[in-house]
């Protein structure tokens, strides 16, 4: 009993002082799959502001069915790319992009969801300040973490 | 040889007769997936036109996480239900809810995204037409398939 009663012990001071620390500092983290995400983002957010649509748009999986419900619902790359050179065809008019309050939800390993705002900073003469919501569907593919679905309002 | 291409004929007429009628009969049903999602839509709409606002929230999945991004973020069940409550008072308001264009997409065996239509015929009186789009998250729960994420423009 003394025996078992020390091993006892000596596994729940492993678990207090190994374990444990091991298991917090591993859910503080963010998930491989919320970090691919994230990066994705940012590299959208830092392409707008450069004035770079193509690069911006290489967040989107360039596929026929990727799709971005705004106003209407567009479907296809080419189509999604082409609303965004028509609505933005300066960079006056594309203003400064702020991304904020970015959650993401890996849903499973392949997908994942995003829940974020966005804000443009922009000049009255150029359509003035403009901001909202955005849901992202993203998938893993090939070529690395893609939209294949924006709902912006 | 003989024996072989018979054999291989054989094949190929079971192919033609039975598989491949089968195959064609599978892939023409929606999956389980979709069935089950459709299946808490349908009655989503049914609840709202007979103006019963709980049973229309029983397709949300009762979480303090299940979000609704509109004008603003709403956060959990009994927000969102009160939220619904509050804008939509009486059965004028609520008026009669139409879904159109349903879109499902499986991801993976546990989640699905849904792209939908809305429309709310209604008196004048009581607000007159309304409609956008929606984009909703479903999760597999063990009470069936729920919303935990509903973007409506």
């Amino acid at each position: 009993m003394k025996c078992v009663h020390g091993q006892g012990s000596k596994g729940l001071a492993v678990l207090a002082f190994f374990v444990l620390p091991a298991v917090l500092y591993l859910q503080a983290q963010p998930s491989p799959v919320e970090t691919g995400v994230r990066h994705v983002i940012e590299a959208q957010q830092a392409a707008w502001n450069r004035g770079d649509v193509e690069a911006f748009m290489s967040g989107y999986d360039a596929s026929d069915s990727t799709t971005f419900v705004g106003a209407t619902i567009t479907r296809g790359y080419r189509q999604v790319l082409e609303n965004y050179h028509r609505r933005y065809p300066s960079k006056e008019k594309m203003g400064r992009l702020t991304f904020s309050g970015i959650e993401v939800m890996p849903l499973g390993t392949e997908y994942a969801s995003v829940l974020g705002r966005w804000h443009l900073d922009r000049a009255r003469e150029a359509g003035g300040e403009v901001g909202g919501f955005f849901t992202l569907l993203f998938r893993k593919t090939p070529n690395g973490w893609k939209i294949i679905l924006d709902h912006t309002s």
